[in-house]
């Protein structure tokens, strides 16, 4: 067989396979929809379904305008191609394959971003930013890396992204998620507003973003995959491709079932994903040893990231995208310098530190990933800023509390006729109707005691127990207020239940699909609390105060007579079954 | 290289990729069965999903029997193929890729009239029609364009199918939903019969809804990609294919965005489908320039479609099936004598109006439109006004009302364990415990209101608050009559929860996996009032005569003691707080 | 062209599509991970999730040090491979290819089992038997079958694994889950300990679990696909694979609606999987008549399977896995004897006994499925029981009743923030207040009962009216003894919900991707009994000591005065509207 003839099959066969891999990479848009929907709550899915959807259909405008452009144009001194239409002027000539394969590439690139940025980020802001990274930040250090500027000349190594799509994502999403502040409720403060507590908000549909992590792994087989030119070299980066997340993922369930006792799903996906994007820059360098110590390094970084970022920084990331992309994105870029070897089919020139290449491979790794950090940094902290002082980045405290499905879109709700309650709403309740947790941790009783919890009592008798339940049906952006009145007023235990009211709101009407959504369905908070030494009206003026703002819809309270309440353990009755802080 | 070694490396090379395109349309199922499962109410999920799996099942039955022998056998004069049974008596000779293509090609137009038809459509009915459109309908007028017939003999284009299977499916879904009628509470209708509002139903997981969507533009990379033939042709396609549901869906975001004030997730996830429809027959004879422009319009007329369909003719099509797939399927038929480049690869002959070519293939694309749609209603017209004079169509107000999991399937819940409320229900409710949101529209309150609002009042005394909340558990199916009890009797406020019943019904059995389902799980509705100026017998009298039939399970009654109400704005108090009607 | 240049086409074609379809084998994990958690309980999701990520990358790490060297090193006379270190040692001149498809293959046979034992296997185990299936009795019987063994030298036939993976899954599922025992309330048993009545456990997600099932389905494309050499092979096989699950699926929906009085939703999903699971061994060698029968037969024993687990054996599976892979796995390896024909391209020698082969291969497939279901038998029992002797196999009561999440993993829902009620735990509950069946099955009444039913009756006078409502908020894990204690006392009717009760515990804290989890947030259970004739202190009383640990969180009672209880039906009020046993 001639040469010739060899070239030409090649050509077609990997001509072909270039696209299913473009098109499994296209994929992995649904794997970050449901990785970043899955992990955060439930009142923002709509929103964060809209946002990953809309910066593949902008990334596309943008891309084909000024984007593909500057990535693949003619070069200009290293830096950046110039920008052309020949995809107008010259469409027969235009190369396709190498368009749409750069375009899904592009959009992988925003949408990292989203994760970080979630359930507080302003939709319109999004759409702007999304905009900049997939005409301008991307293209122009892909430009460097892989449009032949000025690292790949230089003998820069990053096969599949980690450095110019993980890495540069990821650290627009760390600016992003710092600037924007975290969300209501992740830090407690005490009063000199020292940071004494984070709270953990677990995501609202864990199904799916297990389901996400599976499609982008899948995807990642077209993401790493695409640009290989020969079976062996293809065969060879599917095993790194599997051996690596896998590793990652193993090291992570070991490690956390140590450090916090038990092995954390939501973690562990992570890990996953982090093992998946460090494997990326080197995937068709190294080999099988290089994979296993890629990937054990990365299952480790990202839990390090995820607590790094909570505790250190003070930076609320809801998905870990920081920790996935930003961290192990650097780390795939830097382990090319470390593990590639000539072992690997396809690759007869990059060795790295460890397999006696010296630190020539090493030097030019950190000096793309110095050069494109710097310039991403520059890039999206000016585009932040501008956005910040025009548009504005974050929505309003109010929108973030009701949730931005409906203050962003006008859907009531992700889940139509599901009963939603978001839990993040009552993290730091007290003792309550429903729990009756107590307060002190001892572990067995006196005979005394259980003698006096099965002791049976008398029949209530009507009325006047002087027991009472109030229901307060209030605002959810009222519901902090109402909490810090009902514990000033030593209230210990409430529930609280997040409900669709259904009333008459004339003229408030939102749109859905065209159709004016019935302003009879809004989101409320119901709380309950039952109290007996703390009179009623000392709850329910505590509750107008808190609730009051003049607007129709402030809310109403109910009380309801209670006839008796009992104590399981204690068997104690009545007002002292209610105190509970012993 | 010669042609002939050429020749046989891209028979290998397509041949494989065919199939793979195969593959990637009848994972199109996936992405139809939890875009219609999503879009729709919880209590149809398990029927939806069961109607898209067999679709397609019930679909090969048929189209191994007959439908295969229509589309690709021997012409007769240009109308049908002739039916034969070479997959049993020639296997070793038969087409067997092109058996499998064409097979999910043809379940495809079968499933896409499922969504338009959702919620209120027999189980058996939708067996039957899906199998006729399988057997018959779909593969006389294939065979028209695709099986050598008369349309592909005088040069209407149609490349992957806008026409031969988005607008057939989406002709059939119109006449259909137009025969079905709207779901119970679509269209509220005043005395006279005129319609005054349209309701929105919300979807009920739009994360499922969205990733079929997904699922979907993947799947159309190998739809339109499948019968590609050179790896410039499919690059092109790819491009095409990828361009114009992104423009569509960015379009869409804008419009609705001004028209209706806020971005619209679900309407933006339908323009991306109405995007990939219209570009559908043209993907392969237009260029960039042509797909911006076809999907620019495809999203502009999706909004238009929903809007028309539920303002201007009155069909309810829950899912949008009308809008994507007939009104873009008949745009994108068009679309080819519009936009049509021999600057395409791979197209040497066709040419569009607007590229020059004068009306010649315009006037085959309406040709070709206009006889299929033709075709298409004459013969579903017939199918469906057939099953409805024997079988039926719909199903009866109560199963519709409780749902069709519970009713056709013995499911009590496609979400066992989860707490859901049909919302749809609750549309027209007025004020409420839950809500209070008032009645009038102003934003501002005086300072007396203001005081009066936080004023500590006195400790209530028991008994006889003559407050009273009355709870009603009844059956699903009788809310309605309820609720227009209750608002005859003027009550103002009601909160409605969907609830599953536990109680004995003893041999009333479904089965579920064979295993009968205990008789104590049904649905059934709570419906909470709180009255003072209207007496408790009053609601008691009404709810007895609303509510009964006699049958068991008609419900009980229960009254509890109120014994105060604040309404927060006001500061208004028990008789007053509950008085909305200002 | 020279067969030379033939070969290399082939070899680089089917050498990219070889590796594609390792690709849809690994989709095949996101499959079995939807319909395993679709299919069971809320309260174990992320717990399935895990198992399902953690097969796969624990099966790596096994199967890169032990698995693939058993499999495909040097064959030892039949029986195993040589384990070697080649992928360390000589990675340049590895089968990259090889190893990534044999990789995914093997952990699928894993994978099968989770489902059939979840919701009550320990984390800990579920890793170590996983482990050693991949490790050491996944290896050697493929080696028997595809490595060079025994059974590939006798001539056995098992194209894609319905014997080497699907039964050897299937006959693991079956031996854990007889050894695990039932979980909590599958089968109710009378006094003397025989069991009385099979209880159905509905899965609490069937969108997703038919996702998975799309997502298999696709996937199978690939695992039967993926080692065809030709395009004719693989056109034949995608007709194969295509044919027999539809027809499966199709003879399934008649079988239940026949045997059942309604299809079922879900046992057609499975059935779509054992037309799957049963056409793997001879998708290659039969023809579509063949594929039909098989696909037939595959759809009736998946619903034999499931009765038989739960009424003859008394096998608590789930998921249906034993049925699915077990069943059809080996019904799959016979027919390789019953329906090969040569009329399938690419097989010239293989003949079932149907098409005039003899019993020649009948006899070996026997064979092979006879030694594999041996070796596989034998195995996993010493497996199993050297886990349960050691580590143990199942979680406690308390745990398996709380759910696998919170327990196992620290994560207080794989839902937050929905309100979930496992509804698995009312299943035994009586008349009560949200339901009112009745008890009698009549359907007419008098006019009398009518007019009694409309009756108007006076307005209830406060106080004591003699009927409340007794509100108990108890631990999950006592659930069953105040069930018990209730049913005890004479109480007829129950509401019973699933609430996250917020309150105070220090220092329980469970960690959440490294933060604490707010201990206020815990699963409580919620009972409201309404009661007249049976005094409130007698509920009381019984309740506390079914409640009583003596532990914090052991619960409180509230009781709230009833006014009046009216029944819709039968006019009856108070005392007797409570007397549902008529």
């Amino acid at each position: 067989m001639t040469e010739e003839i060899f070239s030409v099959v090649n050509g077609e066969v990997f001509g072909v396979w270039f696209l299913i891999g473009a098109a499994l990479v296209f994929w992995m848009q649904a794997g970050f929809a449901m990785v970043e929907t899955g992990f955060t709550r439930a009142k923002n899915a709509g929103n964060i379904l809209m946002k990953n959807l809309m910066d593949f259909c902008i990334g596309t405008v943008v891309f084909i305008l000024i984007g593909f452009g500057l990535l693949f144009g003619e070069d200009l001194v290293g830096l950046i191609g110039k920008p052309g239409f020949d995809i107008f002027t010259d469409y027969a000539n235009f190369d396709w394959s190498n368009f749409v394969f750069n375009l899904v590439f592009c959009a992988t690139t925003a949408t990292i971003v989203s994760g970080a940025m979630a359930e507080r980020t302003k939709f319109l802001s999004y759409c702007i930013y999304s905009a900049v990274i997939s005409a301008f930040i991307y293209p122009v250090e892909a430009h460097w890396i892989w449009g032949g500027g000025w690292l790949s000349q230089i003998g820069f190594h990053d096969f599949a992204g980690s450095c110019a799509i993980h890495m540069v994502g990821g650290i627009s999403a760390l600016i992003g998620a710092w600037l924007l502040g975290p969300r209501i409720g992740k830090f407690v403060k005490d009063a000199k507003g020292r940071i004494t507590k984070v709270n953990a908000f677990p995501g609202h549909n864990l199904p799916i973003g297990c389901l996400g992590v599976f499609i982008l792994w899948l995807g990642w087989y077209g993401f790493n995959g695409a640009a290989c030119t020969s079976v062996e070299q293809l065969g060879s980066v599917f095993v790194t491709t599997t051996v690596a997340p896998a590793i990652a993922t193993v090291v992570c369930m070991i490690f956390t079932w140590i450090k916090y006792g038990k092995p954390d799903v939501s973690m562990c996906l992570n890990a996953s994903l982090a093992g998946l994007v460090a494997i990326t820059a080197p995937c068709d360098v190294t080999d099988v040893t290089g994979a296993i110590i890629i990937g054990a390094v990365a299952g480790l970084l990202v839990v390090f990231g995820v607590w790094f970022l909570d505790n250190k920084l003070r930076v609320d990331d809801p998905v870990g995208a920081v920790a996935v992309h930003c961290l192990n994105g650097i780390w795939g870029t830097i382990a090319v310098g470390l593990f590639a070897t000539t072992s690997a089919p396809g690759n007869d020139s990059i060795v790295g530190l460890f397999y006696g290449g010296g630190f020539k491979q090493l030097g030019l790794q950190l000096a793309g990933f110095a050069s494109v950090a710097a310039w991403t940094t520059v890039m999206i902290t000016i585009t932040f800023l501008v956005i910040k002082a025009t548009v504005g980045l974050r929505v309003s405290e109010e929108e973030e509390i009701v949730g931005l499905d409906s203050c962003e879109h006008g859907l009531p709700s992700a889940y139509a006729g599901f009963s939603i309650m978001d839990i993040s709403n009552t993290m730091t309740m007290d003792v309550n109707e429903n729990t009756d947790l107590g307060v002190s941790d001892y572990d067995s009783a006196s005979s005394f005691q259980k003698k006096a919890a099965v002791n049976v009592v008398k029949a209530p008798e009507m009325p006047a127990t002087g027991i009472y339940k109030v229901v307060i049906i209030a605002k959810l952006s009222r519901y902090d207020h109402l909490k810090k009145a009902m514990n000033d007023l030593g209230v210990t235990g409430m529930t609280v239940t997040q409900v669709m009211g259904c009333g008459v709101q004339k003229g408030a009407g939102e749109m859905y699909r065209g159709v004016e959504v019935d302003a009879t369905l809004l989101p409320k908070v119901k709380v309950e609390v039952v109290v007996s030494k703390i009179p009623v009206d000392s709850v329910i003026a505590a509750a107008k105060k808190a609730l009051y703002t003049g607007h129709i819809g402030d809310g109403k309270i109910f009380v309801y007579n209670v006839d008796k309440v009992v104590k399981v353990r204690t068997g104690e009755e009545d007002f002292e079954a209610l105190q509970d802080v012993e």
